[in-house]
């Protein structure tokens, strides 16, 4: 089982947080890695490499710029292929088809998304047919997808929160 | 039954991206409405009511700079407060507590969030304790209080998309 995201259309400086955020929650929500693709970003993929290293894990981040080519390697190795977007069947009624594969491309866009992208999933999924957030949409596709078995992922990092009702406690392993 | 958002720490500009976010999340996964506060931002309310004028619902938008004093009224009117922390209690653990309220005020922070927010609410909540994203955390969490119901809700806008498996369909009501 193997499930990667692929963000589209990173900008600088403006998609900076947003595409950070996308790479934090696909690591905590239980994916392998994330390929981030649009205006290269040394400091993005560091800023999600900085936490794996603190947190724990084995989670991937890379750059593509050719995402179109990154997406035909992936459907060759017979990776089923994902695109969030709010114009897609709407997650109930897809997630049955989407739970019965056991490698994923997810794709999030950014506001510039390139018009084709279409044509290279196998199916458009939305979380709800509204205007929202890519942040959100990943979110709530993972949580779904992983039947909420990610969030009680082992990470084994150098610290770890000890949970609780009120305060804050960090334990270094 | 009626849920409400806090978004603590505004400011400007570096948080508009993410802020809209949170208030667009708000919105399509079922809240009743969004209080921001931090630097007040009057652009960000215009594009959160935009969309809800284009796209419909009751879905409200205000600004509060006293949050102390609002979660005060909040509790005071019998509103279970929630705030979304990686510190909390994870969310399996917490979801069945949460589900018996029927009125929430769901606290969501920025990077820069007073230290004494977890004296004004009930519960710390965490969706996974992993360092990720607010607006992840936000919509997990909605998603998981409402048993999924939300995301099939009717807004009855302007416009309308059809759900399609590629391509792109918006219809004008």
């Amino acid at each position: 089982m193997s499930v990667w995201i692929l963000r589209l259309g990173h900008r600088l400086p403006r998609d900076e947080r947003v595409s950070t955020h996308c790479g934090l929650v696909s690591r905590a929500l239980g994916a392998d890695g994330i390929i981030f693709s649009g205006q290269r970003d040394k400091g993005l993929i560091e800023s999600v490499e900085r936490i794996v290293d603190k947190w724990g894990g084995n989670f991937k981040v890379k750059y593509e710029k050719n995402w179109g080519k990154l997406v035909k390697n992936f459907k060759n190795k017979g990776y089923f292929v994902v695109y969030l977007t709010m114009y897609g069947i709407n997650l109930p009624e897809a997630i049955g088809e989407i739970r019965g594969k056991s490698n994923l491309l997810v794709i999030i866009g950014s506001q510039k998304v390139p018009g084709d992208v279409y044509d290279f999933c196998d199916i458009q999924v939305a979380v709800g047919n509204q205007p929202h957030s890519e942040i959100a949409a990943l979110a709530v596709f993972l949580d779904r997808y992983f039947q909420g078995n990610e969030i009680n992922k082992k990470f084994g990092g150098k610290v770890r929160i000890v949970p609780k009702r009120k305060g804050k406690e960090i334990k270094t392993n």
